[in-house]
């Protein structure tokens, strides 16, 4: 079966690489647009265009030429302030529903412009379903399983991303001993794995040993085509020096760079990475 | 009418010496105990004890020997690791009921605390029932008012503290044109602030000029002779850092230590500081 050319929006990290990667080997067609200021230089390697934020007539033109008619958004993007961003005509004309999706949370903008895109007779694809080699399996991926007392705290955790879902945050939270150690917000999981390592540090938050698991998992309304959970190395090597125990992460609904470096990764550190069927 | 003794277990801040000064002008009877760690040695000059955490026998002894009838729990407090806490015998007696409440929220354990003094003959009080003159009222503060996009952000705001009452989690959040910027959780309020300074310094969370506000609020279930949410010029100062357009709290459920001074403050920084009435 002949598969459609799929165009890619790269923002930062590890997984545009990795898509890209994978799609090679498959002998899949595709092209990059690398958003300027966030996409790694490292995957010009692969057939790209670069590109501006707010350049959506841009981008809609190299879709027609290149042939695309799906398209995936890939990567990890700080949302900047409207007034920072260049917009083309194109861009400009569909402002007002963009100005309307920009006031509201991350998922509501993301939607929003996913819409625009479907509405120019674009498919827009998640990478779940373009490469469902790269979603997080059920189980551990390495040797180490989680505890009971780590269980109940996982439970806990995916009950507050599902409590946080009508308000379009929290798609990680941090659990320990049954309290809610941090939610993640805006500035994604990084973020708040060095800000509470650096709370573990300075003796605010105090613990013998190590202790808690970080969470993660989609939130429950969010369209899953875009901004799916993603998890890599550098999460587990966040979670380590954060002191946590593991990792949790929902089933089939979370990005992994490459399976088998991660459970490498999470042996090494001597923590659990562990895949969770979503709750009903 | 003649008021019993009062106890009042101090941790650190400016609402321990706010409290010892107000009962003082009242010409109310009172001893501090001051936990050591975390009082501020400036309240001294009241009639006091020093304390360790862990030392409940020796707490009661002292309330007896003092005749209070009557405690109060007030200031900031680091939750230690239990490891690092010396127990005395009494204490030791209790423990299996500490360690219970130890994997909980901060609002289990104090709970759970406040219960064990009960249980001892000892009646806790909140200090918004001792001193409501303390408490924020409804309305500004200040001479700047929220505007109506601000009041949208303190709506959603109060709403998800409410639904994260079953969590245990979340007595402050920041939101900003109706995305969700930070929810508090272990560290506290001004550890949230300066982390989201911090992002915006960073570039991680991006907006042109001023945005968002502080919404605080007891959380939905907890026990308020604890734990109440409190703000002082200090916490204006860091809304202020973080960029933020004022501060939201819930009147009659937030404890002020200097209602004038805060009101100075939240005018010299340019923001707002407003109480709201608790959503039914």
């Amino acid at each position: 079966m002949q598969h459609a050319k799929i165009g890619i929006i790269c923002g930062g990290g590890v997984f545009p690489p990795a898509v890209a990667e994978t799609l090679t080997k498959q002998g899949r067609g595709f092209v990059l647009f690398l958003l300027r200021g966030f996409a790694d230089a490292a995957v010009e390697r692969y057939p790209h265009h670069w590109l501006k934020l707010g350049k959506l007539g841009t981008l809609f033109g190299l879709m027609r030429k290149e042939g695309c008619t799906e398209l995936v958004m890939i990567g990890s993007l700080v949302r900047p302030a409207m007034t920072q961003i260049g917009f083309d005509l194109k861009t400009l004309m569909l402002l007002p529903k963009i100005a309307r999706a920009y006031r509201g949370g991350d998922n509501t903008l993301l939607s929003s412009i996913a819409k625009l895109i479907d509405d120019e007779g674009f498919r827009v694809r998640g990478v779940h379903e373009i490469l469902p080699e790269l979603l997080m399996p059920e189980g551990p991926a390495g040797r180490i399983h989680p505890s009971s007392d780590d269980e109940a705290d996982i439970a806990l955790g995916f009950e507050i991303i599902r409590a946080m879902g009508p308000y379009d945050v929290g798609q990680a939270v941090v659990v320990a001993g049954k309290r809610v150690l941090a939610i993640e917000a805006a500035g994604g999981t990084a973020e708040m794995l060095s800000h509470l390592a650096e709370l573990r540090a300075k003796g605010r938050v105090r613990f013998s040993g190590r202790a808690g698991v970080l969470v993660k998992a989609p939130k429950p309304k969010q369209d899953r085509r875009i901004d799916l959970p993603a998890i890599g190395p550098d999460t587990v090597a966040q979670a380590n020096a954060a002191g946590l125990n593991g990792i949790a992460v929902e089933a089939g609904g979370t990005i992994i760079s490459d399976p088998s470096a991660i459970a490498n990764a999470a042996d090494t550190a001597g923590i659990f990475l562990s895949g969770y069927k979503a709750m009903p």
